[in-house]
């Protein structure tokens, strides 16, 4: 209880106080007439790879450009939110050019099923194709339909991937069973194969690549400059989260909330809290639907906005920043209110400005700047 | 030589006295309008599991009457001579309502590339569809096209399946190359895992599924009572074989072959022989492109054929009847020189009886007879 005063309180002060963070920022449209682009991974200054849901990767250029499709990607389910979703670069990308994307994978043994899956590959030098495409882990287990596939990815830097999954809406109360991959975050090593040291490695109940359980449907993660882990998932009507994202942790779905169903009516025992289950860093109600999620390490907003979280909203088009210090939430605004675009991914780049992807089947990719 | 000069006079002595072989055969029809059937199983008297090669499983009846589209298959690639192909029951099936079939398996990794794969599955009691659909086997490495899938399949009696695969008409030189599975008869356990026992399970070099390799493209297989395996593969032009399957042997293609390359020359050196490779039971110059193989262990048609070995022709729409004692030709004869269809696959059925697939848009079950 004490958590939720405070965070009453703060959200108090910064609906007061809001103005005085605020700052004049200017968007630029760099490229345009991407088809549901999803997330973005920077190969450098002038470079970007930008998946399409329905299934591509195209190299975007600063000058606005965009390349054909990549050849070499493997077979991709195209079903309502499921198909290419998250890409990021290894982090020793200069040297191996290894890429890894997360993705609805058509289950071979069911014509009506899939997965969320997570393959390695490598970028050709010629930037025409992927090559070395292996898949390394399939969420288990795969289903029909067309809803929360979660898939947003992290290099941890100790060679090992995390995983924000989702619990393919149908299969809700599986979030709550470590013995699967439903609502989970998993982490695996680089080949596929489960870290030795993961929370659950060890166990005969848990799934081992099991990191933290209780999830809905993960759209954004972010490892910030101290190592934690930050994921935002989608509540139900309301209930969308912030969480600091620590292994073993249960984040309670479905059984705790601040969302209801949609339409109305409670979910489970319309609880918010119980033992041994975490609360959220910040919740949302009304839903926001957050997408994307990058962590201001960059001085180009600002000294008093480094280390801010920048979340986007899918359904009302704007940022959400959020400055949290030791679990506490410090700042809490919203920016960009007029940007009225389905915003899917937010990243920083290595020209320390932040880049966003909007949703839609004409999406875009903008650059946001501090107004000179 | 010797063995070939054997086979010449017993060609000789087949072609002056086939005639007392001869029987009057006649064919009834027993279903029709099946899409490219490729493969059967009988589940009883009554009912025939058939296999479509777009991708279908029906279940035939002997009055005629034809099933709609089992349902629960997996994903299947329908190109050129790749699809659903052969299906065979667990010998105990009558328990365990297990089904085997090999099929062309598109490559979650890759847009363009395919591989003859096995399923399990259980057939449901009321007899809709398939379902605990399980992949055994996956032939590696996966290639792009749509020629040589192989794709016979043996309950070997003991635990373990045979399978027959293709050399994938542009990989032929992999079929030399034991470290995968090219142009080989593969043995595994029937839960996919490798046999203890396989011919080379504890090799390094050689993949441990290895049973016996330098095949081009099975297309017939069947286990006698003695438990002897017999296989027919396709030749280039000219060079079909029936084999005498045995483990760790290397059956040639193709560094020897007695047929030559599409247009004619020579494959490779043009050698019939080396020293270290098998020699075919019986080879057809020109190609018959045999498809199906039964073995007579009935009385239905004489005592004089009991034993026999019957072989479908796609290229001259015969059968052939080859009747081997130790290694050794003693008949061979064209039965049904009229049927004029494409004989896709050849079973001898619980009745006794001996049936056929014709391969056609518009394919046709037959049922073959001694005339009264």
């Amino acid at each position: 209880m004490l958590k939720r005063i405070y965070r009453t309180i703060l959200f108090f002060v910064l609906t007061v106080g809001s103005s005085a963070f605020a700052k004049e920022l200017v968007v630029d449209s760099i490229a345009i007439g991407l088809e549901h682009p999803w997330a973005m991974a920077f190969v450098d200054k002038d470079k970007i790879l930008v998946t399409e849901r329905p299934g591509r990767i195209r190299i975007v250029r600063m000058d606005g450009s965009v390349s054909a499709a990549l050849d070499g990607l493997p077979r991709i389910e195209s079903i309502r939110q499921g198909g290419l979703l998250d890409v990021i670069l290894d982090r020793d990308f200069e040297e191996n050019r290894r890429i890894y994307f997360c993705y609805t994978r058509p289950d071979p043994e069911s014509l009506d099923q899939n997965s969320t899956a997570v393959a390695a590959a490598t970028l050709k030098v010629d930037l025409s194709g992927i090559e070395n495409v292996r898949t390394l882990f399939v969420q288990s287990p795969s289903f029909s339909g067309g809803f929360h596939f979660g898939c947003r990815l992290i290099d941890r830097g100790d060679g090992t991937l995390l995983l924000g999954l989702g619990d393919r809406y149908s299969l809700m109360s599986q979030a709550q069973d470590v013995g699967n991959h439903i609502g989970k975050v998993v982490r695996l090593n680089k080949d596929g194969s489960v870290p030795a040291d993961n929370p659950f490695a060890q166990s005969d109940q848990v799934d081992p690549f099991v990191w933290s359980y209780g999830h809905r449907n993960i759209q954004g993660a972010v490892q910030d400059a101290d190592g934690q882990l930050w994921m935002v998932e989608h509540g139900p009507q309301g209930g969308d989260e912030l969480n600091l994202i620590e292994a073993r942790v249960n984040y309670g779905w479905p059984v705790i909330t601040y969302g209801e169903n949609y339409g109305g009516g409670k979910i489970g025992d319309g609880l918010t809290e119980a033992p041994g289950m975490a609360q959220p860093v910040v919740y949302w109600v009304p839903s926001i639907a957050p997408s994307g999620l990058a962590v201001l390490e960059t001085d180009r907003y600002g000294t008093d906005w480094r280390g801010s979280l920048l979340i986007g909203s899918l359904k009302f088009g704007f940022l959400q920043r959020v400055k949290v210090s030791e679990g506490v939430v410090l700042e809490q605004e919203v920016i960009l209110p007029d940007l009225a675009k389905r915003v899917r991914d937010v990243r920083l780049a290595p020209d320390g400005f932040v880049y966003l992807l909007t949703d839609s089947s004409e999406g875009q990719l903008l650059r946001v700047k501090v107004a000179p």
